[in-house]
């Protein structure tokens, strides 16, 4: 590219920077495209990191040495994080939300793409420090929370079948019990989705008892991979503490109460923001 | 937010419009936010404007007047696409991904976010001018296409699914006959998912004869809703003229041959880069 001007420069390299999360780029890299001298690129990517934690969107990680580099990680402040995450909740407790089942209609709210941005950066945030390969969920409600999240992390997403329809060659089939309607349900991953040895980071929208997700990990076994993490949008705390089969998971909000009679709901921040 | 000096309020205001895309942010908006006179903040917007085009990125529209601001549209530029898109096509091209049916593997491609950032970007690009308020796909493969062009394009996506069993009040079924396997297939859509006279951007991943594209058209009917324009990532021209269902759409790439015995496929860039 042609020599740019700092002012055009810092435009680009923030731009730049922005696109490729989770990315290691060397600052000779940096030199060559904008053919200016290593100490400006670092003043200029100084000027950069402070903004970046001084808005807290992200930290700019600084690696010296001649494999050095810089490494934007995308962030959300824990307050701003409250903040947004209180008016979910606001806009969960609306009483036409509520499906039979203690479910929540929330199908609407997973389609706008200004809250998956920061949904998923919140769990960027929570699994920032777990070293992940991958990260799983199942159809169809938790993909978008899947790739907003991996989005942030830069890692791709594997998505596993609620059915064994698997057209992509041979596939691991199990039978799981949903832990809140005792239903038998099968759930499918093709062989070449996985590798082994895996670490998976998975994502669901939704958790009662956490049999989708137990059984998820079931999947992962068959595949020799490992549990980096588990992140649930909401958690149902509607559940006796010896149903619930899963104890070590970040949720970002909590059906605290759920009245069928007057639609009444409460969600609260989850475990994520108190724990 | 405290006062900036210009080298931080320029790197400021690009995260800043790179994160809201199709939102109009007005000058005084970013005057307060900046603390700054309205020509100091027209000054940096000229300089992010004019690194933004140079680099193909996308554009920054400035609407003057009392109810004047910016609006950051995300763009790439056609020869960049056209690179890109090669180096899918090559990928596609591998002789493991041919399936029973003359289907393409591609599951593992449509999992990583960066390839999906692109693809996102070229149909935002493609359908730039259109009026869209809302995308449609139909899961389970073309969901991250769809939320990858929505996070562009700054609008809601809805996911039709491939089965009755919606369990979000009352819903919309069709039955439709996919136009390649001739099997009849049932897909629905929740009334309380869109709104009548919707203009929607129908997104999928693979596009044969087009009946499951014709599937998602007659279920707008249904609605009420008008078809604003349709994407596929795929198409397969291993289809006779007669047999195709649908004549307006872009697609990113174009399956032209397959040949079965030795799994060798000839993929090309689609009518996006040729018309």
């Amino acid at each position: 590219m042609k020599k740019l001007k700092r002012s055009s420069r810092l435009v680009e390299m923030t731009q730049y920077l922005l696109a490729r999360p989770h990315t290691l780029i060397s600052l000779t890299a940096f030199a060559d495209r904008y053919q200016s001298a290593k100490s400006s690129i670092s003043e200029d990517l100084a000027i950069i990191k402070e903004v970046f934690e001084e808005e807290g969107i992200g930290e700019l990680h600084t690696l010296a040495g001649a494999a050095g580099g810089v490494k934007y990680m995308p962030m959300m402040r824990e307050s701003l994080a409250l903040e947004i995450m209180k008016e979910i909740c606001k806009k969960l407790e609306q009483p036409d939300r509520v499906l039979p089942g203690g479910y929540l209609y929330m199908t609407d709210m997973l389609g706008q793409p200004d809250l998956l941005a920061d949904v998923g950066r919140m769990f960027a945030t929570a699994f920032a420090d777990r070293k992940i390969d991958v990260i799983m969920t199942v159809e169809t409600k938790g993909i978008p929370l899947a790739y907003a999240t991996a989005a942030c992390l830069n890692i791709p997403v594997v998505i596993v079948r609620r059915d064994n329809k698997v057209t992509e060659g041979s596939a691991v089939s199990i039978n799981y019990v949903s832990g809140s309607t005792k239903r038998i349900q099968t759930m499918s991953l093709a062989r070449r989705a996985l590798k082994e040895q895996s670490r998976v980071l998975i994502i669901d929208d939704f958790m009662k008892a956490g049999g989708t997700i137990q059984g998820m990990m079931d999947l992962l076994y068959e595949f020799k991979a490992t549990v980096a993490g588990v992140g649930v949008f909401v958690e149902s705390g509607e559940v006796e503490m010896e149903e619930r089969l899963l104890e070590d998971y970040i949720s970002l909000a909590k059906l605290t109460a759920v009245d069928m009679k007057t639609k009444q709901t409460t969600i609260i921040p989850g475990n994520y923001f108190t724990s």
